[in-house]
């Protein structure tokens, strides 16, 4: 298929300081020292406790690309002049061969500190996919948590389409705001690009613009549609309602219900929604009824859009009325500045919306517009590490691991838990210690009903499990959900979830956290 | 030369209503009338008064590729099925040798409600531009104004690199940060991609992975420099001082310095700031002065900086004094989630720090992370046409326009002006009314000493003007700013900027307005 790919997906959109260690771990021979490498965040974006991972395709997309180009070598040899030739020969050599990459599935609920993302191999190798893998898989998981939340806002009924393409950061942000938005739970995107690539429904009417375009109904140049001037016989029942309404907007909406009689959806707020955008709606909505078809909706686009979709209601059941014609199936999609706020406010005040296009607020992320994906070495040469930093909530925790989501008899999950991954695993019935990782007074048992691995091997030197398609993942998304405590998923102080070490990863981190550390000195 | 492209610059990175737009101006045969559409903003970012504009590589970009390919059309066929084969054919054939596209050049200082592009040409054509356009400019000219202000804030003398790739919104995010915050002020990026495509100067150090890959001096394999081990030296200096740092760390710290005996920067918080990392800097800094180098600095990455800063200095000063040797030159590098408001409250207290690496807060823009651009239709065959929508901030000004800077005798700017096209433009020495395009009351007498005309003719069916590099548009941003009023600029309530329109145009637009609307009527 001849689609345009992402050229940036590449191992040299990377941070310099990771060439700068490449070069000081070979230049050291330890470059080939098997390391392992976790993945996570240390907070939920939203002021909210729960996150939803995306992002696995584009790292395998870089894992099957890992590998740098001759310009790339050139260019990293020119600030690197001190270097030997055998370093660059070294690098021009590696891949992702190596490597090994653990990965939750997309669409997977998850919490702070568990590692979503595992990759051992090479400390070198393992080391240079540090920003790249981060960039694909931070935002991806910022816009797929986004969506859920604004799905939960808005319930289950509404659709909602994602329309943020013009205002997204950059073209990849628009592309993957579009692409884990119907992850997270939409219904369709109006970007075009991200519908072929991705095979996302798409939608879309028109802008101001068109109406503007028509001054009046000497700007139709076709105004016959089955034989019938639509614009006379929209003004025919504008006459009878004794309305001025703008003739240009008129004579706007005649002409795109011919190119659409079907589909016919118009943006009615141009001049003045209720004195005419809705009117001239509703003579063109008749006038096509009277030829056979059915209009389609209105979408509003300022002004308050409770009281407008409510009013425009009115409007419909009056003229149906009048007329003796069925109006009920209008739809009224709603765009302008909506976020998971106003959603929840309209749906306490009541409206009448259908559809809801939302842009801005939900493809920058605008009530926090990063993720703090972080990816830190635990092991090296089979040697446990860890690092402390001057803040306590920076904290790593140590060696290789495995996370595994415990669950109730009643199907909801109690906490997730790291293991040592030499330990054995959790099991069905057996009872287990959950310590919390920074706080020693938090500890509980737990005897779950089921056992879940979190961590999946997508990469083993190469693909070895298929990457989820949208679908897939949308379907996973919903059922996860149904396991989490509706607690931890509501807006206003949320439980944070548990997210717990064993007795034996907990007392190994906290034994390597007094010996690593010197105990500071005052004088 | 072989760099990736940005794959994703293409007329089908749209929204949906464009095609369905395009398709019902087609249908109606107006689809090749001349119209003039303006983008502008509303409303400056960041709680400021000043924006900068940044973009037009990207937009001539998408005017070169502007052509739909086979694979595109037959996506736009298959949501479109009952469009006729002529539509098609017309979409195939369409390119942008028909516009005309005046924008301002990148790091030129803007304002609210001046059309900072005007595309003019045949309707649908320059309609379809819209999304893709505003993509390409509104997060570009996002990041620059955000970059301008950081470099403000820090002030001039201070080294700033953007660190922010990993967090950025996508991959083309990290990109268009990297590239637009050089473009805003900054000194160099960490982003090794943008450094090679667009020539902007990278730095790199290490990261905790590099200091906790070594446990102790055993996991050094390659200890000697110019003949001595130089960990044993610098544990030489160790024992001396009495402290017990971290083995570790003082064995990262020798063997990145043994990669970099002349660029030794050294990650300082891994263990305990003051405690270890930099005392074992200072080792190693002592050993490799023995050896006849100078070591470079420290990167400071947690707890609080101002602090950590001014105890790094004293602690440089005391073996500097001990050993006679010269620490002056020893650089220290602040990271960890800077902000325009930490730079200004480091400022406030004192701090040592001679270098900031900010990522996530700069590339994601935070504190908004969207410009609102907009793209209108103003004129149409001739026809000034104007939208009025629910919300008077909303509505649009008319007319192929012309927007001058006009400045007084001191060479500062007084205020911008937009005339209709057609009128004189506006002229030195020569009095002339602005007034305010909202606000009835507000108008005044100006008589400039110098006018500028904001909008330059870049594209006129192929590219016609020379797009400025990356250098060129830093130094225009530079002089730019010295002719802006430094209460516009300001932090803390910003004085707004003149915008105003001609008293010809005020009219104009006032009289469209109300023919145009329709009067409510209640009943």
């Amino acid at each position: 298929m001849a689609y345009p790919k992402n050229q940036y997906i590449r191992p040299l959109l990377t941070d310099m300081y990771q060439l700068t260690m490449c070069y000081a771990y070979w230049k050291n021979n330890h470059h080939n020292d098997y390391a392992v490498f976790d993945a996570f965040f240390r907070k939920c974006p939203f002021k909210g406790e729960y996150t939803i991972f995306g992002g696995v395709g584009e790292i395998i997309e870089l894992l099957e690309n890992f590998r740098f180009n001759e310009s790339e070598i050139a260019y990293i040899k020119s600030l690197m002049p001190h270097a030997e030739d055998e370093f660059f020969n070294y690098l021009a050599s590696i891949d992702a061969s190596e490597l090994k990459v653990w990965m939750v599935p997309d669409g997977t609920v998850v919490f702070p500190r568990i590692n979503l993302i595992r990759v051992e191999g090479p400390l070198a190798i393992a080391q240079l996919c540090e920003t790249t893998l981060l960039v694909l898989c931070n935002f991806s998981s910022l816009i797929t948590t986004n969506a859920a939340r604004f799905r939960k806002a808005a319930g289950a009924d509404k659709h909602l389409s994602e329309f943020g393409s013009r205002r997204a950061q950059g073209t990849d942000g628009a592309m993957t705001a579009s692409k884990y938005s119907y992850v997270g739970g939409f219904d369709s995107t109006s970007n075009l690009l991200a519908g072929m690539i991705h095979k996302i429904p798409t939608i879309g009417t028109h802008a101001h613009a068109y109406v503007v375009s028509y001054s009046g109904p000497s700007d139709l140049h076709n105004p016959l549609f089955k034989g019938v001037n639509l614009y006379e016989l929209a003004d025919k029942y504008r006459k009878e309602s004794g309305l001025k309404t703008n003739d240009g907007e008129l004579a706007a909406f005649s002409s795109y219900a011919i190119a659409y009689p079907d589909r016919f959806l118009a943006l009615v707020d141009t001049y003045d929604t209720l004195s005419s955008g809705v009117p001239n709606f509703i003579f063109t909505a008749l006038a096509l009824n009277e030829l056979g078809h059915k209009a389609y909706g209105i979408r509003l686009d300022s002004g308050d859009l409770a009281y407008l979709s409510l009013e425009s209601k009115k409007l419909f059941s009056k003229y149906a009325e009048k007329y003796s014609v069925n109006f009920d199936h209008l739809m009224i999609v709603a765009s302008n500045d909506i976020n998971e706020s106003v959603l929840r406010s309209l749906n306490e005040q009541g409206h009448a919306i259908n559809a809801f296009g939302i842009g801005t607020n939900l493809v920058t992320c605008q009530a926090q517009p990063a993720l703090g994906m972080v990816y830190k070495l635990v092991e090296v040469r089979n040697t446990p590490r860890i690092k402390i930093s001057n803040e306590k909530d920076k904290v790593t925790i140590p060696c290789q691991k495995k996370a595994f989501r415990l669950y109730g008899n009643d199907g909801i999950a109690i906490c997730d838990i790291m293991t040592r991954a030499t330990d054995p695993d959790p099991e069905v019935g057996k009872k287990i210690m959950a310590r919390s990782p920074l706080d020693e007074k938090k500890r509980m048992f737990v005897i779950p009903s089921k056992v879940e691995a979190l961590n999946e091997l997508f990469w083993d030197g190469r693909l070895v499990k298929p990457v989820a398609n949208l679908e897939e993942s949308r379907t996973r998304l919903i059922s996860q959900l149904r396991t989490i405590r509706s607690d931890i998923t509501r807006e206003t102080n949320p439980t944070p979830y548990k997210v717990s070490l064993t007795s034996s990863l907990y007392d190994f981190m906290m034994n390597l956290w007094e010996m690593e550390v010197p105990i500071p000195e005052y004088h």
